[in-house]
């Protein structure tokens, strides 16, 4: 059965930044994995389940090649959920990893990154490949086990040729690497 | 840094085998990833924690080109968890996949695959590479985004030259697989 | 609105106990509130939730006028959850309170005090206040919230008379009844 | 031993109240039973478990004589949690009993209502018992079982003398009062 071909992950439409001196994309990220998980400061299931499902992958994957991103992807409450207030739930919450948020579509309130993923909803996530495609993406929270698998397959594909090799610490999250590289 | 020499994993030895029309060897299981977890079926922490982890591996992971063996580890109360009362327990944990009896030591009270693993205590479980050496080995129930990714790391690793590929059904879990062949 | 009439709870069938010195009976136990919970060691349900809410039963109201009873009622398995077994058990999960094995009934398989309760299986529950009525049964792990309120309310209750106040030491668990007292 | 000399209850100092028609007044209250529950939208600590406790008490006490009050303590992050934040924090999380928010005090950034009960952070919570005293308080989240016991044992409290009885349903939430009227 040959591959699916994947869809390229549309570039990131991002207002304004948090934990991060400066302005991710994902053109500049190419060769790395990178996970993105779109949320909003008062959806009950992304504060219950989906961001301390991200403090476990920034733990676990911590020095691994995985880049975890953060859209703050408000579809509803305008008003109630303004970047003052997220700065102060990224603090309380300790999400370490970048955040941004999502552009503003006056037109129909769904802010454009969320609508270039066809995000159904929050919690979303994107898993992206080395090579720049969509993976996988998910609306709600997806097992801890399957998700794990998921990101270390991608991590084990090759880096394509022509994208030089980011700079990134030798090592991986709890030994996971290890086994990977002993292989 | 060179990798580091794994150690050979050593052979089952096992009296009595439920849930599998055949004994199990890990000469026979040579060229795929074996997920090997110790337990006992009064053990809180087993009962707990490890069993339902096991549970989500194995949906997480039918079909891809992993075994999951279980192996009962009885190394306190050993007139209480006798076979008849593990059958009846696999029975009603719904547990599916291969679970052997470790061999009594009747000098240590500790049998004896659980000795050759070093495993300490109950829940145990060790990791086993296509080329047969132990990947990892824990005391105690891990994360599953770790544990996740260390069994996608095994699964990505190639088949050693000279091991028959193993007859598997083709795709993998969830999508899991999809990902890495893709790439 | 009158009351209900209360069902008088059933004497208990038993046929060994443990963590007790000398045999329980219900009428002995007149005047005190008692809850009664029905398990099986093997009972999935009953390990991963209704025996730790005995634990915390034991924890909360230590101190209090109420006598925990557990019942060990085989239906299935028979061969498999024998008092070997069950003592064992009960060692692992450090359960302290007493007891006690249901007397098998050789005709149904159902043995004789869960058939006299009416337990439709495990697990099951039965609260009896201090005049000995059945204030409550379940089937199932109930709500700790609801359950904390149902056995405060049965302790509330006043001494029946002509009952001799059963000798328990003074205060209550976690300063619950101080509340009550002062009141 | 007789029983301590209680506390009263300080009166609320509340700016603005959402899920009620009309503001609340503790001196109102008197005769019921009044749960207070301090909380800060941004606090991870109150949005996992203790808001949750709420919703559980909501529901297992709906129709008892039963007075639930949560309190908005903003003590940090103050531009971030304005009533804007909290009304639709409200919406989302499904609270229902009426909510005040604490008024600022201009000099130490601690809210009046939150001084008064000596509350050391979020969340924190206080029972209040008929005569209008503090049964408990606590900081932190507590074990359900024990806070079912505490509400219950206020509710089987006497209504004070002199204290006109409040209209309330007949009957109790979960059948937990019927237990205490029929005995």
């Amino acid at each position: 059965m040959p591959p699916v071909a994947l869809r390229p992950a549309p570039e990131l439409a991002v207002g304004q930044w948090f934990n991060t001196p400066s302005p991710l994309t994902l053109a500049a990220l190419k060769g790395r994995v990178v996970f993105i998980h779109a949320f909003q400061l008062l959806c009950p299931g992304c504060v219950a389940h989906a961001i301390p499902q991200v403090q476990r992958i920034e733990r676990v994957f911590a020095g691994a090649d995985l880049q975890v991103v953060g859209l703050h992807t408000v579809f509803e409450h305008h008003a109630a959920m303004t970047p003052v207030t997220l700065k102060a739930f990224l603090h309380e919450y300790r999400l370490t990893s970048p955040v941004g948020v999502d552009l503003a579509d006056a037109e129909s309130g769904i802010p454009l990154t969320m609508q270039r993923y066809r995000f159904r909803g929050t919690p979303s996530s994107a898993l992206i490949g080395r090579d720049g495609t969509i993976l996988h993406s998910a609306f709600g929270v997806e097992d801890d086990l399957a998700l794990g698998a998921r990101i270390a397959s991608a991590l084990a594909a090759p880096i394509p040729a022509g994208v030089s090799r980011p700079a990134v610490a030798e090592g991986c999250a709890g030994g996971v690497c290890a086994v990977e590289r002993a292989a």
